[in-house]
């Protein structure tokens, strides 16, 4: 259930911060498109619960507790986290468990990375 | 010229990973407005600009060249940096002279950090 475009595979570019080489325009874009799935309060409280679940995974069913919103309404908000490379989910019987991809969040991380000047 | 919404101050939510505690629904929406401010590669592309300055400092003077946009389009873009509390500026004489905010930067680079067990 692979679902991952795939930008932090590739080269030089893949860690660089912010304050490191000029961001190209494709670059820019497939971040803008990760930064925008994340502009959500819902997923981002769904990105949290997934990381800190107990061993990195949590399973669909516990997902929809926490919020006032339906089940499909959930979905929807998974499917966009897992099409930005933020999330992994895997089919398991009944349920679906999801992971946070940890090279899309150490991209994210590094990113803001200061260099030594700025802080 | 201080517009900044100041979430990084405030305590332990400050710093925390989104692999630690549960994150509350005033803290997501506040990071959701950051990442929409962030969801726009020319944005993307003027904070890089601005954190690879040389000193960490850009005059707005060299930050429209680089795009085949009017300056009052780049001001927009800047004025959103501003507000979401990712850039300052300050005027000084002719032109204004943008910096990043390390502190939001930092926060931005903590949120994505992974714990051991995911990486």
């Amino acid at each position: 259930m692979l679902e991952i475009e795939d930008v932090t595979a590739g080269g030089a570019a893949c860690c660089a911060p912010l304050s490191g080489p000029t961001l190209g325009e494709a670059e820019a874009a497939e971040l803008a498109r990760v930064f925008k799935a994340l502009s959500d309060p819902v997923r981002l409280r769904l990105l949290n619960l997934i990381a800190s679940s107990e061993g990195g995974e949590a399973c669909v069913c516990d997902l929809t507790g926490p919020f006032e919103l339906t089940a499909p309404t959930i979905s929807h908000h998974l499917k966009v986290l897992r099409q930005a490379g933020l999330i992994d989910g895997e089919r398991r019987g009944t349920w679906v468990y999801y992971r946070v991809v940890p090279e899309r969040l150490t991209r994210l991380s590094g990113l803001f990375a200061l260099p030594a000047f700025t802080s």
